[in-house]
């Protein structure tokens, strides 16, 4: 199923909606490194997301090494970012 | 704490041991990629592993996306491959 890529302006709508998201350099994805207590907090936020991932058929890419959490979103299906991706990162705010 | 770190002797049984485990360039960590099924088979992997971390004190650094999992161990403590990282990789081998 082919996923709408989002418009420069929807894109730069999100991230101003979204400040501590970056865009990346070759502006296909938005990243974010999450700081938490410990691995214990940290994991517990991946669980929800993973829920959140799986439920939406719509999955991260991340790196974890204890309470620190790197995420990359895209979709591959639109060649850059989606909605989808938008809706991710709201959920993932709200998992704080 | 101090860990030891291990011999080279050591080291090389290990990674006789475990065929699929490949030595990092820098000769301080071992890695490997596992490959599932979908996300649901790869996050039940990585909780079952998250779970052991959080026993052990000892955490994984690591990368997800969809069904594909890539590990790093390495003890900061040890400065380079510990009994640690070889308990791990070992346990990991249990959970798939």
């Amino acid at each position: 199923m082919t996923v709408a890529r989002l418009t420069d302006s929807e894109r730069d709508a999100l991230l101003a909606e979204l400040p501590e998201w970056q865009l990346r350099e070759d502006g296909l994805a938005i990243v974010r490194t999450f700081r938490f207590a410990d691995f214990s907090e940290a994991w517990g936020f991946m669980n929800r997301v993973a829920l959140y991932a799986e439920k939406a058929d719509h999955h991260p890419e991340w790196f974890n090494v204890y309470n620190r959490v790197e995420v990359t979103l895209t979709t591959h299906d639109a060649d850059g970012l989606s909605a989808r991706d938008a809706a991710m990162a709201r959920a993932m705010e709200t998992f704080l």
